[in-house]
């Protein structure tokens, strides 16, 4: 069968919403954001409780634009970056709608969508919610330092976004509707660099855009090849693979993770990464674009690094993986 | 549609196995698992890195008994109890197959198969492979404390079970095969005691089991209903809530945690848990009495705590969810 999937149905994304921090609100996409927070506390008390309320915030968000009831949502799918998905679980523990927890690192977005999707199109699903977040002072302290620490950032480290976004999923095509769904192998290319995660999710990317142009019927129609959080440094050593693949999408690709901030800020570096990069840059950017009519048709790829802090201490490489996602412009 | 759901196609599990460390090898289903290891290390010099080699061990096990090529797994879905899942992103990195990573805590066995019987009934996945793990030494130094510091156990805490098993499914019925499905919402008792899982998550695990009575047809030749690793206590707070909405479920009712070990035995107080827990009961034991007529159709659902020891030191509850998927026996 193939890992390259077709749809039988177009599934429309027909609702969205983004919630992002202080630093993603003054960045240059600021003002496309549904919703911010000053402090990026969103009320709550400590880091993990503000993150949760996020995903809270973003799936009330999404549900409350499409004008329906959280009741007709037949499966929530939601994942995060913070030890056993804890955002997820208490950020949407009060919905009373079945729940499938879900661990793709940052590509959980694409991972959730193709899920969804995939289900959806199989016919027992009608409505299905996906749900995502990062915060970067619960990523910061769990996965490198606490903030508080003010280590020195290395020139390939990248920003965790603050954000989370929900999409509602059914099927249809008057809203940006998903056709082609390609799950993502993983893969280890030898980095060890917690630092250079862009690095290490680079192959895994090259690795699910190939498999797609070499299965896919129609590429020429593609506007944007978006990965999600490769950054400056994983954009580059993706457009080497692909070159050295015969494949040039150079003035098709960019990344979310460079385009959420601006690359030139301090501390900012290759970009931003993390669970809530890819899902708010779709959410209030691209699909917006999708809807406008500016863009036709473009392969959302979600990339992640599937690794620990233990794990990088026990002297294991970061395994990368991209899930990749086709969404078109309505159909009128 | 709510959340029972009637498969269009019989899911079989067509192949799986079961590997275990040494105190379940010692236990009353000792001689059922196909893999065990004396040290519990299976040849690797990190606790959690043992659990990947578990995975890795089930999974070839599970593809060599059905005869057929890694290749021929159109995709894995996998989860465990550690940090970032790295024991499924590790232990199945060298497999070339599309990967789905899920976190579901001890639900993960129930949530996988419901997720993969779902994708293979909607037609766009022949063949996908389920594995889980939990591994006693790299559970407990995350969860509670290092097993060096011999820390005394209270009455209600249950032993986390050292066990890996993979599950092969695709179309059929000439071995056990999945009929039904029923996703768990996700429910918060009240209970913050992380030496009391099981009554953290029997609330769910009732929620899910009485929504399945009122919605299923056929209930009557149900010989079993099994839920994952409640333990004794947990199976106690079942019976009750069950009882108390008019469902009496108690000769039929049994617990994996239950049954892995002696529960007279020193330490285990209330039983087995952990992914590992539902997972090797069903492949070692459970699939096999339904292969030989034993039993003829039974009710297996998983039951999991989505907290984190981080979530607790901040004062959260434990929420529980339990997903339920009903196996019966092939149809000759």
């Amino acid at each position: 069968m193939g890992s390259y999937i077709k749809l039988n149905n177009p599934i429309s994304i027909f609702s969205s919403a983004s919630v992002v921090g202080n630093k993603e609100h003054n960045g240059p996409m600021g003002d496309k954001f549904d919703h911010w927070d000053k402090d990026d506390k969103f009320g709550a008390n400590t880091w993990e409780r503000a993150e949760s309320e996020m995903q809270k915030i973003a799936l009330n968000f999404a549900i409350s634009k499409a004008k329906i009831s959280e009741n007709e949502l037949d499966a929530l799918m939601a994942g995060d970056l913070i030890n056993q998905c804890t955002s997820s679980a208490y950020g949407l523990l009060h919905f009373d709608v079945p729940f499938f927890g879900l661990y793709g690192a940052c590509s959980t977005a694409a991972e959730s969508l193709t899920l969804a999707s995939l289900l959806i199109d199989g016919g027992h699903f009608s409505k299905i919610g996906t749900v995502v977040s990062s915060h970067n002072c619960s990523a910061e302290r769990q996965f490198r330092f606490p903030l508080e620490y003010g280590g020195q950032r290395t020139p390939t480290s990248q920003w965790t976004v603050t954000g989370s976004s929900a999409f509602l999923l059914s099927r249809g095509d008057s809203y940006p509707y998903i056709s082609e769904v390609l799950p993502g192998r993983s893969f280890d290319f030898g980095i060890n660099d917690a630092n250079d995660m862009g690095a290490a999710m680079a192959p895994a990317a090259a690795d699910t855009i190939i498999r797609y142009f070499r299965e896919a019927e129609d590429t020429d129609s593609i506007d944007k090849i978006i990965t999600g959080d490769l950054g400056l440094h994983g954009y580059k050593v993706l457009c080497e693979l692909t070159m050295h693949e015969g494949l040039d999408i150079r003035d098709r690709l960019t990344d979310c993770g460079m385009l959420i901030y601006d690359l030139n800020e301090k501390d900012v570096h290759c970009g931003g990464s993390g669970c809530g990069c890819s899902a708010v840059m779709l959410s209030a950017h691209f699909l917006n674009e999708l809807s406008l009519g500016k863009l036709k048709s473009l392969l959302f790829i979600g990339t992640g690094a599937l690794m620990s802090p233990a794990a990088l201490q026990q002297g294991e490489n970061i395994p990368g993986i991209a899930h990749l996602v086709r969404i078109n412009a309505p159909r009128g």
